[in-house]
């Protein structure tokens, strides 16, 4: 509902080619469907340019599969549902052929037409313990379109892993970095690349870690300027924040 | 010194035009010049795009002097330094001519050749006392070379403010959101538009605000995908990363 | 015991036809009954207009039932059990016929009577995860004698769906808001309307959300005024302020 | 900008009468004036029934003379500026004349016209050093058109000198609570009235008091139904709430 | 090992009667047993007038029953055992005849002996949820020689329970208070004896409550003087406190 | 008002030489004088064996004269300020003649009649920094009544000099422990004794002790029994509690 | 690839013994191996004298026995695995001879070759609910090579077990203190030695304890110098950094 | 007062030259001077190796002085007193000539005898505003008798700086690591060497770095193995330790 959507509109009703009441219906009919637990925001796809994405935690199976089989029909590109555990996956295969489920990053796919492929995104992880949330966001940039190269287990301990990669990061147009514990993976890649850098503080440690504030206030911290942060093993926010970061630079060329 | 360079520089070893201790020396002796007090990084604007930042705060007066010259003798892009106060500033200028100073935003600015202008930024904050951190933004952007637009004072409890100014939401490519108290400003912004959002949350408040930690926490839970978040009162981080994103889409045009 | 009463006692005492010592008993005695484990307050519904409210957790089933019991048969309004699972429901159904479970809710209501019908109160949550919560409040407030309308699954990341609704909330008396992440709405809804706001922060959500804390101080903090909070996941509490709001206005006419 | 005067807008389009530019005109112009720092939110009066409110901790004197002086001349209610320094208010009333402040609660108020009377508002606190705050709620609601009763320096550790006064908590209509220290003042109050209670926790105390957080917690855990919860020291958010509750049972009548 | 015995001791030595390796053997063997995982103290009973108390938590059954057996043979007074499960008071009762196991308040008691009968301290809780916290205080004094009386579930949302109880409250020689929730009680109870009161917050509530965390701060901030705080969910340190505290009265008389 | 009086006043009515009127007035006029802001409560006297004790942090001058004054004409017994500054004293002092002043406590004392003299209470502190609290405790301790024995900068970290003092601690009857940074004296002293031990966290410190919680949370966690724990920095309160306890004793003999 | 190493390699560079290219591969294929989900740090045994240790808390059992395995044969000194549970050590055996493993201490080991026995290293803690940790400290430290004492069950309580010892303390070269609650003992112990004390937190208590913040605090603010703090439960943490102390001074000899 | 005093002593007791009221006082008299307000503990430089440290901070100019005085009269070696502003210093070097004052570091030194100089300690700082902490450990180390090396403004934004300087890191015994903001600086200085680190977080930052605890749980939660921890801003703490750990090695030579 933009400004010449808006714009035709009043010269139809001007043009007594809508009436004041079907004029007065769209302003308030909003593109979303209500499930009654849930209302589906269709407009979000023209909005934001990717579906609503179901986050899985805290919803029964039912309302999972309701809501994928709602956006299944009524869009048209990936879909995206993140937290799910397998039965809820076999569930929602059931209805909707095709869908396909990610073991380690917890999520379910349904790919549909053909995939594009903007410029790279780098994910980089610290420690082997990250992975679950590292794959997290991997898969959900690359559903969204993006090309993924994955750069794992390169905790600054032995940093000798990562300067020897040096050239892996300087080919990426964005940077995600996973890392629990300190988190001490972001400021030292933020300090190397010249491009914009997703943190993403995981869970993983133990003690004085408090379930990923250790990594997340080192994060919000860093020495190195340049570096954006998402919530503790947010790793589906960096992925989608780093999509919508690379496609900026697509949609120029 | 990257991948080239050091192809280089091993072939003049090989060739027998560089000793063996000159080749040992080179790999010691990276770029950056020694201060005693402070070791200047002059190799960070090959390497980031932008000279090295100074944040004042903690710094006396003459060493903001002294990193301050010696960045404009060997650098050549504008400078910039932050958390600055006047007295400061009016040491600066004694020495380096040009330099200027913005009250609200508490930075210093050395402008030199000529400026370039990449896309829009849009920065938006929700109250009149969120202004100085959304200005520290603003002017690191505008330095770095982007042009900025602002939009102030659009807070939530009056969200008419904001949603007539969808135009301007919708044309920027990197949006900066600055809010305190519960900081909800950057899930309102970060649902209406399909840019990256740099939100920023700031220390205004009191009470249960807990120094900024109201808006911070906020941010980090955004139910809008799509949001990084940067330090409490981090203008300068956010305008440094959103000029990165910035300059990311332009460098591929 | 109020000032009536205790003049028409004192009255009684001068006119001797209560003795001293009954007197003393009287003003000793206060009206509740020793269950041993629990002082049931009979005097409650007298003083505060509804019975006292049974809050399973950290009881035993069968101190439940007793209480539940107690009040059924000492009481003559509804009764209202909150955080109750299913066994329990199932124990006190078995004493106390006529006794309903809502599942979602996790509450056990006893209806007696007709049922008053005040003005309308509105339950807005934001995701479907906060259902729960939202249930809680509803039915409590219908328990108590209220109307209840529902809004559901209205985040402000997709701020139409809450818009395109701004009658039903401009219709409320009392508008409570129920959301988990970075609890939002509250603020939003807050500077929509005119009536009283109850925010209940859920602990929905992971991470930096740290059980609600986020949504909990966005709440606290928020910048649209004449919003009062109750503690996390408290559906319950809000529902009984609501009511004794409306209640209020009601008393009125 | 309800749905009656949409409607009429649409006709007007339809018949001829209003030009498509104008009416998009109207629905981009929502009703607020922008200073450049601050956007004067017009429509808040008919939208909530009380002008904005000027919150003046982290403006300038400038800005809020500049904010005063807009909405003094816009709107016709009687106007509110909180958490004003004197000298702040020196500068206001040169300006704007007839403003009064308010030392102890530490506002400025403009009264003009004729003043409502709403029924009566309790305010009741716990402490001598509460009474900033508590003074701040009192004069919010009076500001705002109700009648205000103060009960003050009545904390728990000598309750009789509570309890002698249960006459006065009777005949409120909304009881404000101000405490700081363990904040054990809202709970027994709310266990003795059927009247919503709206607690304000005060940053007195010291120690593991931590700024007020303790007098929080302890009111949003109240054992006692029907209390809500502002934010540490925000008299002026509880008078407001109560207003808009006390004002909800007179609409009624 | 106090002056007396050392002035003996070294009277001994000199005399010719106590060699110096025996001397110096008798300073370094302190009386404690080490079972290799344990030096129990059995100075204990004599420096403190109670033998040690086991905390079984994050102990084996084989450890407690050890120790429990160990303490049984060596010392001559009640023993009490906390936090033990049911299956580790079978196992300890399979070797220590007469042990006694109370569910509520979880710990194991052996009495022996004839029992002191000190004055009465008095353990006031707030709820039902209360009461395996103040079941553990209870038991505790009781072990340790004090008459206890008890005063359950009078919170303070219905204070004339409490206020019916004066008489008893002023009767005990130390009172008790154990509360969860808003820890309210502590402060009211405080007001109105002129004995040592012993606050026990507990883990009982939601949300805000933060595992206690809310009591305890307002415990600690408790407007009544002469409040004395132990830790969340403390009973036995709270029975222990007291008893030393009625032991002192009784040790005067 | 206790309970002989209210029979004996029943009776009054009974006998017709008391009307209802006045009884019923009676009731409600508990003994305390209200100057507006401050309702003196004169009961507490009897209540509680010591006048109220005036907190002069966040009450004025003015207010803190008038206080104290109105307890120096209504009371009998020694009277105490705490957390007062010279010049308030100054205005005490003019007013209130005899009225003393000790620097390091910041208290005044006013001291009438013939000073009670309890068996010893001993305040022992970790270091020179802690003693402005230590010193509040044992001067409180002292005006009521007790007296105070004082070991003084024996931390833990040269335990030997708490150590050569075991006869002082075993001649206490209750001791006070005051100590900021670890507070781990409150243990080994606690272990030492077999007296109640009040354990008085200070803000000694810095850095990770975040204003004295680093000792607050060691002294909750105390692993010797019988630990009691006031606030923060809160000398005052341990000096009062220890008084209650020493007097509990006393009035036993 | 220290200078000497390097220097040799240019130097072949030199002298055409090796290639610009094979130079360049040496550069960038520091010596680890990738296995996918990790990449083993071989190069560690070199730099820090101890391979990488295996920390299998949030790692499958197929990774940690690949890694196990990967370890085993390409480094030769002793192995470390530590949060492992008995499972995971069934599955490593099976592939790894030899390894064995240790119940309190949750730890794999696989010892090679003749064992180095540098001086003492003692491992004190507080009670018995700390050995886990207190275990894992002292396996950690055997396993590199070092002679460990245990001196177990020493809690401040009864500080007259600790002080006996006194001869076990200042025979150590290195003192680990391993105690949760209020962790007082790392206090004493630091006081009493003049060696390198490493205190470790233990996560045992409850209620205030907060998961072992209480002890970590207590410990970062030690009056007593020379205090060195590790992780909360980091047993492990504390044993390396023991040896590497240890080592330092056998090196020298 | 070790083994071989204690046998002596008896041994002359047994022998009469000792009187049992001799022995007992010697048990006693510890060796400590009472100055009143402080015990100073002269025994603490035969039991550690280093007189007592002064803390200055809470303490008078008076008392720094009197304890500065004690102990120069009554020990031999280096004294130090830290956080002392220079009016301290100039009250103490009035009385105490040849007292040092170091500006940056805000100590008080006082050199005696020829200095000791162990083996090499590297003071590693992450930036400029860090210089304070590291100049105060740098200085405790040299007055403890150890060679100091310096290595400042390294911080991991720019790593080269780090790299460039492995030689300085491998040659050192013990490297002490001061770093605010995110602390990243110790895991990664902890990777590249195999001695012995101290990590020191200090308070530089602003935000979400609360103090300096960001830093403090980033070192804590370190994944490099082998990092001691010290409180934040504990520069003398770190020196101390390091001093500790250096004269072990040296002890043994």
């Amino acid at each position: 509902m933009n400004e010449r959507s808006l714009r035709e509109l009043l010269g139809a009703v001007q043009a007594g080619n809508v009436s004041v009441e079907a004029a007065l219906a769209t302003f308030k009919d909003f593109p979303y469907n209500d499930l009654g637990f849930a209302k589906i925001d269709h407009h979000r796809e023209v909005r934001q340019g990717f579906p609503e994405v179901i986050y899985c935690a805290g919803k029964t199976t039912e309302q999972i599969v309701s809501i994928f089989r709602e956006l299944a029909e009524k869009s048209t590109g990936n879909l995206l549902a993140t937290r799910a555990k397998r039965q809820v996956y076999e569930a929602v295969v059931a209805k909707v052929a095709g869908a396909e489920y990610h073991d380690l990053a917890r999520v379910i796919v349904l790919r549909r037409g053909e995939q594009r492929r903007l410029g790279s995104i780098l994910v980089v992880s610290a420690g082997t313990s990250d992975l679950p949330v590292a794959e997290e966001a991997a898969i959900t940039a690359e559903v969204m379109g993006n090309r993924v190269e994955r750069l794992y287990d390169t905790g600054v301990a032995g940093i000798h892993r990562l300067l020897s990669q040096r050239d892996k990061l300087r080919a990426a147009r964005v940077v995600i970095v996973v890392a629990g514990m300190e988190g001490a993976l972001a400021s030292v890649v933020g300090g190397l690349v010249d491009k914009p850098v997703i943190a993403v503080p995981t869970s993983v440690g133990y003690g004085a870690n408090f379930g990923g504030l250790a990594a997340l206030l080192a994060m919000l911290n860093s020495c190195a300027s340049g570096v954006g942060v998402v919530n503790i093993d947010n790793g589906f926010g960096a992925g989608y924040l780093a999509s919508s970061i690379n496609r900026l630079g697509e949609a120029e060329t």
